[in-house]
């Protein structure tokens, strides 16, 4: 993520903003507004090199803006939260001003609220932040806690040898499908409940498996969120899903879940050693569209910068 | 303005926006959130045909989204609050969905408020509302009255044949100005509050001069709130807006004033009939640069139209 702003002789300001896409490990759907009335939340996601670019320039001529992203609307890897970030960071480029991380990302979520379409706050700290995070939501509305996670290089390197992000046929925003899960949570039903807490409390174990480089437990955390946001509605995992699901197991997954909430857009897939190949052909033939990716760094800081130490 | 937005069969949004900036007759200051802490305040503005236009597309290979507008930046034609509303009304295209144009003037304002640069909220009612408008201001994020203004085809033609647009050498942003101001006004300075109170009260009588076609009027209270802004603080109108104001009196013009807040940026002139052309050419010798413009027509509010009566 870069930006920057400056006004030359001629009074041309620019602006460039490169804000990274998400994959979630754990926790998705624990760092909603429902559950964080009552409970506390955890997310485990990192950045993806899948980014919204935009750049501005603005001189005698007039204003130009432009955003690109290379990903199809409703993949679910949190690419509204990144163009409201990366909106934000050229807007303040513009006016030359710089802003941390956090702050953006609670001002993303704001913006969200104003449109109407606040979820959870994850994708928008993923998108500011970079880089891998366990991220813990202390209540609705309360501060997120945020613990950037030194990751190895080398399980990084496994990581993005052994894990396939694979985009489904369906693509239903699933406004409604969210609804009745929260009805249906504020209503006092258990099942609802306690599949939240486990999503929850596999934040951790998946953060813990990530620090070791334990990459089999860290599959088995991606299955039981799988299996959690089943029972959180049986919709979240579609008919095409299933396939993907079963098709990669055969082939030599060691885990596998839908990308953020759920119901349509990607899947990431963890496959065994040695397993890649084989999974990738059979997610193909199951009509699986992959999405190549690596990890994206933490952002550079730039409000840290401007105050050296 | 024109917003769509439609998901064809292989999955493309598309959303198209068109947010005019305005030029202010009088009353700009007192929409202030400060002077509203005290009092009520009240605007005359009119949209103008200086667009923001944006388009997104979002399809299986990705997302683009543009923005353009045709003048520099710091012109004080209100460019930043439209900005805000092309792009909340874009992502409203790129998510189905249509607002109101009041809500969509607060919401940018919000927005506003969120990136730390919220200033009155003339702005925002201009750009979401397009034509002509007196705007009463009920208090510090109180409610505001919008009366459209039924400004005839005559008067109209009048105004665009004897207005002249001008931008000045001068672009600094003025937020030091603004808030010396400011701090003198919470200071109960009597000369503040009493210009402030002036330029307030004039925007009734511009209403009604508009209403009446009564140009000499209206261009009383151009230099009206031209004087008062110099009582608010001398560096507002800056010597080349000086230079302008006095050479294009001598042409002929009947009352002039700077554009928004002044301190830089654009100028308004109005012209006695006949001497359009020999105001412009004494602007342009004092290196004015003329920004030609039309009235922008009053925006279709797709809210009500997605409510058939």
């Amino acid at each position: 993520m870069h930006s920057q702003a400056n006004l030359s002789d001629n009074q041309t300001i620019t602006a460039r903003v490169r804000v990274p896409l998400r994959i979630d490990f754990a926790g998705g759907w624990s760092d909603a507004p429902d559950f964080l009335r009552n409970e506390q939340g955890a997310v485990v996601n990192a950045a993806i090199d899948r980014y919204v670019e935009g750049q501005a320039r603005w001189g005698q001529d007039g204003l130009r803006l432009e955003y690109t992203l290379d990903v199809p609307p409703d993949v679910h890897l949190g690419s509204s939260a990144s163009i409201d970030v990366a909106w934000l960071r050229l807007t303040y480029g513009l006016i030359g001003r710089q802003i941390a991380p956090v702050e953006l990302a609670e001002q993303a979520y704001a913006v969200e609220k104003i449109l109407g379409v606040a979820g959870g706050k994850q994708d928008q700290y993923a998108a500011a932040l970079g880089g891998f995070h366990l991220l813990r939501f202390l209540g609705h509305d309360g501060p997120v806690e945020v613990e950037p996670l030194a990751v190895s290089d080398e399980t990084i390197g496994k990581l993005e040898e052994q894990c396939v992000l694979c985009l489904t046929s369906d693509r239903s925003s699933s406004g409604e499908l969210h609804e009745q899960v929260w009805s249906r949570y504020r209503a006092g039903d258990k099942t609802i409940r306690k599949a939240l807490e486990r999503i929850r409390d596999s934040a951790q174990d998946a953060r813990d498996a990530l620090l070791r480089g334990d990459l089999s437990t860290l599959a088995a955390m991606l299955t039981l969120n799988r299996e959690a946001a089943r029972q959180l509605h049986p919709q979240l995992i579609t008919p095409h899903m299933d396939q993907l699901f079963t098709a990669a197991e055969a082939a030599g997954a060691l885990g596998s879940k839908p990308c953020g909430a759920g119901g349509g857009g990607c899947v990431l897939v963890l496959c065994n050693e040695g397993k890649r190949a084989a999974v990738v052909d059979a997610l193909q033939q199951q009509s699986g569209q992959i999405l190549p990716f690596s990890f994206a760094p933490p952002v550079d800081d730039p409000a840290s910068q401007s105050t050296p130490s």
